[in-house]
């Protein structure tokens, strides 16, 4: 074993493998998770670390239990990261605005059950302040260091939550998916986020950005990791206003032939990336390849929601959660988000009511769809930008990235955003496969085949040799 | 047979009889009923009428229909009158409001179908204008004259619905209930009010004043009419945003022990009148008399939902609905509803959000209550009072008399509103009898056998002989 994080591979099965060999310790990983990170330097990924002493106590803590204690606890020395607007005892929760920052005196409930069950915090990950923004170039904190080219985005507003995982620092974050927060950073630092229906991990103990259509989420190298993590983290809790009980629908290998739709041609926009939309085209031969059988569907009541959510009233919601600061300290505010969430103010409450009352009539006409369709296959993003080009033209810019992601929690859905290969520049892009609510390990089925039949390296860490051309790469593998 | 409507039986099974025998036909009914409507005069009940040709043409058709085709409408020849909130093609939609006046293209979808199961429309009934109001006396079409007492208010907002039961100039009514305006018009003229979960009856083609939670109604002299009524004209309909699938459990007889609720003794309030908390206890003697077991509850969440409805956010959404009228035309809007409208306009979305965060949670705390009790029975009115009563303080009493009917709709809950006995001064007083969600026919079977149990006259035609001192006779009939 070196000294380098690098040289532990942190998936699940790998590393309860290696435990489990002895090869390595929770001490020992953390140990070189933690000089890894001081090794990284100012990477912008994290907001706060736990600190070395306590870390390791933590984890001689897993190591003192006895060997049947330690089998009951599904994530045994899994090292993981938390999204800096979800509370842990000990760091303080910033979401990235340090005027806002507070010490909890309570885990938020999944980080409870992740600790619970054997889990070991290293610290809370960077994003885009008040998660409000899809690019994670909206922080004090700077901007968190794409690994694939540090002159792009690395996506938000869980930028570090998906680095966190793609640099090999922990083996799944917790983070949280609003607009796209959870998808988006998984495509551009090709990791798996998992976005589960609305109201099955608590959000207590977490800065709300938009509580009623948010969730918790979940970013790993693998589908299979995300999954675990999800069915520790996630529990009914009555204290939180928009929990559901869990009738999460069992989980069911993938049928042998399925249908999946696609945004039909007209809406398929890929900003001018003529390669990210080649990318596409193959992810779709994949699926096809897996049983699967196109069905172009109409994208149109999708962009109308996605029109609600960052042109309309759920602003409201956002800046009433945040209404204290945003009126008496804006200039504690990152200039961007303080202009966003100013925008609230002034949305009356007759106009929230009659965007309810729409979303209602669209959900329904989404709701159509699953007769003729087993998922819905979108690209996570149309494309990529660079941080300059985001700086030029940030609403813009922010808006094209949520195209094929802003809807999904306002339309009650849940989602698998998974790596789906590499531009020729060496950038991963992503497809996210969407199901109804509770349909969730549905759709986890289908990424996971996926994500397997793509044979794609898993995050940062073992980059392809060759980076250019790897849309002809990955047609060669398919064909 | 006489030339009185009144001395004609319109209890469904009581017509539907009438008519097998031949004794009555529909076009005799409608001649009948037209003769009392026009004998009362200016009764304040109708704000329009269905002409007399147009009835008795309708009427002659369901006479022409072969007798197959009768037996296969199970509202055959049945009169029935409709909130003018409601659209019914030939008659003005006016909402009590007469500039806002218009003739609706299309029948609401439950008029649609309670025609097409063969019931005769009479007319549109006067209401408190835009149903904002329990009291009945904010129409400048007047006041509904409450049959058992003119200086009495009828109840509101569906005054003339209940009326046009009580009277007996139509079978059943079809009406509206937001915050109890299908119930307590039902407890101040001694019939029944069923108020259907929300969703379950199509609001499209109605004037919404809260379209969210309210809910099309219904009234009848017995529970069995308002259910006949009801299983006809509730349908899922697409187009009505809050339209929910028929998941309606099961009719199923009232088990021979069950527990129902009460407001805890701190929070019962008849607000000085000992007569109706006589009357209640009465009532609640009657339910143990049937096999229930009574269970004391916390009234405190139900106090806290009502203060939403009524003080909070959900006026913003009545004002929305009715926002041009209100900014382009205040002077045509009835002086109180304007003021309470008006209320709506400077509620922000943040607020809308931050309430329906806190009903959910409220809510939690209702639905905690079904573990416990199988029923939940309320006065439908802690009092009654006199017009000039109510117009000399408006605001208080209208707030008054909705303590134990705001809330049920906020809280997706269903109710039957069922008369209980008469206060000495001879006015009704009734219960309500509340379920959850899609249990509405639980909720009916206890109200129906509630009603059958206290033998008391229906409606207003059969008025008791001796007015003083009814609770007395009551307690008589119950020892």
């Amino acid at each position: 074993m070196t000294t380098q994080a690098g040289s532990i591979d942190l998936e699940l099965p790998q590393l309860a493998a290696a435990y489990a060999r002895g090869s390595v310790t929770p001490s020992s990983v953390v140990e070189h998770i933690l000089q890894e990170i001081a090794s990284r330097g100012a990477d912008g990924v994290w907001i706060s670390v736990v600190p070395r002493e306590e870390a390791l106590a933590r984890a001689g803590q897993l190591e003192a239990l006895p060997g049947r204690d330690r089998e009951a606890l599904p994530l045994w020395g899994i090292p993981f990261s938390v999204k800096d607007c979800i509370d842990t005892v000990g760091l303080p929760t910033t979401s990235a605005c340090p005027a806002f920052s507070y010490s909890p005196a309570k885990n938020n409930p999944a980080v409870e059950r992740l600790l619970a069950a054997g889990a070991i915090l290293i610290g809370k990950t960077n994003m885009d302040q008040f998660a409000t923004g899809l690019v994670g170039v909206r922080s004090p904190y700077g901007v968190a260091r794409n690994p694939f080219d540090a002159a792009y985005i690395p996506g938000g507003s869980s930028s570090g939550a998906a680095i966190s995982v793609a640099a090999g620092l922990v083996s799944f974050a917790l983070a949280t998916d609003c607009g796209g927060s959870g998808r988006v950073p998984a495509a551009f630092n090709n990791v798996v986020g998992l976005k589960p229906t609305r109201g099955l991990i608590s959000g207590i103990g977490s800065v709300s950005a938009c509580r009623s259509i948010e969730t918790l989420s979940l970013f790993a190298l693998t589908v299979g990791d995300a999954q675990a993590a999800f069915e520790v983290a996630h529990a009914f809790d009555e204290n939180d206003p928009f929990s559901r009980p869990d009738a999460l629908a069992p989980s069911r290998p993938l049928p042998a032939k399925f249908n999946f739709g696609v945004p039909g041609a007209r809406w398929l926009d890929f900003f001018g990336n003529s390669d990210a939309a080649a990318l596409f085209a193959l992810a779709v031969e994949r699926l096809e390849s897996l049983g699967g059988r196109k069905i172009e569907v109409d994208y149109t009541p999708f962009e109308e929601i996605n029109d609600l959510l960052f042109k309309g009233p759920w602003l409201a919601e956002r800046y009433g959660a945040l209404q204290r600061i945003v009126d008496e300290q804006p200039d504690a505010l990152f200039p961007i988000t303080r202009d966003i969430l100013v925008g609230g103010r002034s949305i009356s409450g007759a106009e929230v009511y009659a965007a309810q009352q729409r979303l209602n009539i669209l959900k329904r006409q989404v709701a159509k769809l699953w007769d003729e369709i087993d998922i819905l296959a979108v690209p996570t993003t149309g494309t990529i930008y660079r941080i300059d080009e985001v700086e030029a033209d940030p609403i813009t810019l922010n808006a094209r990235i949520g195209t094929y992601t802003n809807f999904v929690n306002l339309a009650d859905l849940s989602a698998v955003a998974v790596p789906s290969g590499f531009l020729p520049n060496g950038l991963p892009q992503g497809i996210t496969l969407i199901a109804p609510a509770l349909a969730d390990r549905h759709a986890a089925a289908v990424a996971d085949r996926f994500h397997r039949a793509g044979g794609l390296p898993f995050g940062a860490r073992h980059l392809p040799a060759a980076r250019p051309n790897h849309v002809k790469q990955r047609e060669e593998v398919l064909s």
